[in-house]
């Protein structure tokens, strides 16, 4: 089992491959949370996630020159940047299904993409059979972990009386080997782990004390969408780590839309469950200086899009909401009318005359403005209908 | 006119209110330019840009109470903040239409926000007849340059040997600033000066060797839309600045795309022209290292939106195409049976039956997919037209 030297060592060996990522203080975010909040920024690592330091820190010690994975994800993309940077030569499988962009981003980094059946169970199986390769795993690997853990050290080194820190978990790399440097060099700092609540498969094998799968649902943090922690990374966790807690699916929605707005940076669900985390338990961490992992930015930007969409309405910025109106000239004039004496501003109408539900002669005209809250909102309805306009609305009434 | 000493004076000044933000080394920046590239992250500066530096500086040095600023975009953010900290009174004055967005965001660092006129230069006119409460002007101010001008500082500070420093422009407090620091410190290093070409004030001025008027279109690049340099502004940049370049507004909407990709980023138009510049004209800064400054991350959602999926399908990932189908049970299934054969994935589909165009019995279907670039669309067009569909293609084909 690795302990601090084997972390510092690791740093001492990859610190030429690596950013050391920033530290920084968020007022904002310490504002909602009222905890003062600092953020350790591997968003803006190599290939976008925290995984080169592993990746670096396992290839250094290999002297074999082909290098075999199975992923679709920051582990694929980190492997293939340093087997390109070390002179080595990665083959990254995937499942057939798996998306243009990731493959194309691997194959940008100069590394031999291979597709192989249906799920990712598949494109493992045919990894671990392949001989002529050493296969990095991305977690269960003591020089994997050991890289992960230079991540704390880069925070003890730059901030010190921390009272707690919060490390996003799936297959627990990552949080076993910052825990494992952290409680070594500030054994007062409680170290908790955040997973999504749709794979807890880390959360239930830490409360039950021993490793249980739990196949993941579907997930926005789909970096962490892991059903089984590994052999090494259980026995760390259950060492180091003081608490393991689930974070809502809408939480990690808001956190990456937080951190897209507030703090000006893209951070993918995986990385972002650290912010969920705190902000669904921020009454315990008044006053307390906290650091939050936000461990990668590789979100896909129609997954971005999406949640930008949504958090707008959620948060009642954007209100979306039906009127019938006659299928006459003038009609829709009148209503934008109404929503200009409010003042909202109209971002889109679109029409519908043949739903079986609008009278014929009428058209249903859907609405997406820009508000300025609820009461705003609930105001341009209030007015619509008093003109004698039918009006529904969708989901931020 | 201000030096090096006032600069110096104001960072002393400041230090404890903003952040210093990170200058961070781009690997996929450097690869794409040519160039060895360096970030300088003033997105990630307190209210998203680095106008509280200015503010700050200002308003530290000011014994009055009452402050009073025109502005719907970073400045006023800026002074209502720094006003907040500084146990100040700010009135915000923007014209009727400014978004709720930044009225909100304004009025959430304590400040009140005034509503006057059409445009902002209603709302100028009313800022200055205020004679109760001190003007600061957004740019043309000896302590605003001097506290944009310590930026350079920090850069000088971390970062020798820098061959060319690219700084947005719009009424040149920024680059006044930056430009008088770089030069007292390093002479040698280039300080060039960009613009959208929507808004060239600053450029024909330079170039003309006086203040010109021009008024400025609309462009995505919207906090840099200035019609006039002011007279401090204009004298620093005649006598520091080696160059004024107007950047595309596509280069533009590209280069905060890079940003959000490739770096993670949030960074406005007005902010992301500095990597426009750069690689408009990347050929002039082969091997040579370069620093951008990225000035500020305050972008409309919407916009953003609008800009990811230009992007995507400028850069032919996203493919959108149409195609004519009969209006029976099992047309649609045909023709996504055959996209799925060329293994395309589909994000979107949308009917419309009622175009003139369109004959009765038909429909034409539009398709949004994921492609992995030019030739993957135009095989995924061949093979439907081989098939006898009648197809018609958006802008990437």
């Amino acid at each position: 089992m690795i302990g601090l030297d084997e972390i510092q060592k690791a740093l001492g060996q990859i610190a030429p491959y690596i950013h050391k990522t920033p530290l920084i203080h968020s007022n904002s975010l310490s504002l909602l949370s009222s905890a003062e909040v600092y953020l350790k920024l591997e968003n803006l690592q190599k290939t976008g996630s925290f995984k080169v330091r592993g990746a670096f820190n396992k290839m250094l010690g290999l002297t074999d020159k082909n290098v075999i994975v199975a992923s679709m994800g920051n582990h694929a993309q980190a492997v293939a940047f340093a087997a390109g940077k070390l002179g080595k030569r990665a083959t990254i499988v995937m499942p057939e299904n798996a998306s243009l962009v990731k493959q194309d981003a691997t194959r940008g980094y100069g590394a031999d993409v291979v597709l192989k059946g249906e799920r990712l169970s598949d494109a493992l199986a045919y990894a671990l059979a392949q001989k002529d390769a050493v296969f990095i795993h991305p977690f269960d690997d003591d020089d994997v972990i050991a890289g992960q853990g230079t991540i704390g050290l880069e925070i003890h080194e730059e901030l010190k009386d921390i009272d707690a820190i919060f490390v996003p978990v799936g297959g627990g790399g990552l949080i076993a080997g910052v825990a494992t440097a952290i409680k070594a060099l500030s054994p007062g700092t409680t170290v908790i782990g955040v997973q999504s609540e749709c794979a807890q498969s880390a959360c239930i094998s830490f409360m039950e004390g021993a490793i249980r799968d739990r196949e993941p649902a579907t997930t926005i943090a789909d970096g962490i969408a892991v059903g089984r922690l590994g052999e090494r990374t259980f026995e760390l966790i259950s060492r180091s780590v003081d608490e393991l807690v689930p974070a809502g699916e809408d939480a990690i929605a808001r956190a990456i839309l937080l951190l897209l707005e507030r703090k000006k940076l893209v951070v993918e669900g995986a990385g972002a469950v650290s912010l969920a985390g705190l902000l669904d338990r921020k009454d315990q961490f008044t006053g307390k200086r906290v650091v939050l992992v936000l461990s990668g930015g590789n979100i896909d930007f129609t997954l971005m899009d999406r949640i930008i969409l949504k958090g707008l309405v959620t948060s009642s910025r954007i209100g979306i909401f039906d009127v019938l109106v006659e299928d006459i000239s003038g009609a829709l004039h009148t209503v934008t009318g109404l929503i200009a004496t409010a003042r909202a501003n109209i971002l889109g109408v679109t029409h519908d005359r043949l739903a079986g539900d609008v009278p014929i002669g009428n058209a249903r005209v859907t609405f997406m403005v820009e508000i300025r809250g609820k009461e705003h909102l609930a105001g341009i309805l209030s007015l619509l209908r008093e003109k004698g306009y039918e009006v529904h609305v969708g989901r931020s009434e």
